[in-house]
């Protein structure tokens, strides 16, 4: 059975602060250690792990090399998964650059856009290609994860398009909601970074 | 008193659905239809809403307009925010691309980058200034949030500049975790993109 979103979401944070403190020498971590890093109680952080099937001791807390391995095991999966980011502006390429070589179980397999003078340009080891071969590439290349970085007017279009060529799951950075068929089983996580700034916008007019 | 931080990220979240509809020539929606979009429940729309003292009808759900209006009440306060960008690459260029224009209420006044080449350069309105000017340029545009769009490896050394600097809010894209010591009072929103893209993932192993 699945894991809930949300922990999924803060078991992919404990991990990168998990590795944080690995890369600092550190071999043990606490729950309340993991908990202020993220603004989460020790207790949500405990819960979350027994989830998963592990504990730590009162101790020594979790040994942070193996609660990364455990992380892994559950988020990972066995097969590698290859994503294509369609739309390659900025943000596009600030993706492709910042994400690939970080996680051997995900891979950036292509580009897509429509602009004549990206097509077949290598953008940190990923090929451009033209949105026209968006379905025969995610065949070719078995890629399951579209990361959509275009303009918002032509998300809607091309998440058509993406339903059609069985794509599994959507990285929707475009800030307009998607429609997806009823009948069709795909993942879709929205991010728009206008709501992130809204959040700090919010306390720091409630701070004073 | 300040509302929880994950009511606050919805309510921006309604605002874009509703503008959305708005901007379909939908007048009013049910609190089924926001929740359907942004994949809650009902009952937590409608708490939510509750929270900000608006209420909808059985009949015609919420007005669209004036449930607009009423989040901006909350979200925006009255004094307009400035920001500022940190690291002008690829993500940077893409925020100030994104962002300016869009809320009249925050607004980017600033960037800054160590590159001589990025220097006193304009992007999309807004003008690149050396690093070693930050003090200086927050104090004098009034900038109270900076975005955090640099490499990792500096995001620390920036940040203990910015909190002698006096910010107020900090929205950080490093991946890094922030050390803001215990008598500053600045609210820190983390955004990594590796955790939307690997929730995703892990719904598409858990899809079949």
């Amino acid at each position: 059975m699945a894991l809930p979103p949300k922990t999924v979401e803060r078991l992919s944070q404990y991990r990168r602060i998990l590795y944080n403190n690995l890369n600092k020498g550190k071999d043990n971590i606490y729950s309340h250690e993991l908990a202020s890093q993220l603004q989460l109680t020790p207790v949500q952080v405990r819960r979350d792990i027994m989830l998963i099937g592990y504990s730590g001791t009162q101790r020594k807390g979790y040994l942070v090399e193996d609660l990364i391995t455990r992380i892994g095991k559950v988020l990972d999966g066995n097969q590698k998964l290859n994503t294509a980011t369609i739309g390659i502006g900025h943000l596009g390429k600030a993706i492709i650059t910042y994400f690939n070589g970080k996680r051997t179980k995900l891979d950036i397999a292509a580009a897509f856009d429509v602009d004549e003078n990206k097509i077949n340009r290598v953008i940190a080891d990923v090929k451009c290609y033209h949105i026209n071969e968006l379905c025969n590439k995610i065949k070719e290349l078995n890629i399951s994860i579209a990361i959509l970085t275009l303009s918002p007017e032509h998300a809607q279009e091309i998440t058509d398009k993406l339903v059609v060529c069985g794509i599994k799951g959507i990285l929707n950075f475009t800030s307009v909601p998607l429609n997806i068929p009823d009948n069709v089983n795909i993942y879709v996580e929205d991010y728009d970074m206008i709501t992130s700034l809204e959040k700090v916008a919010y306390f720091v007019n409630h701070n004073d």
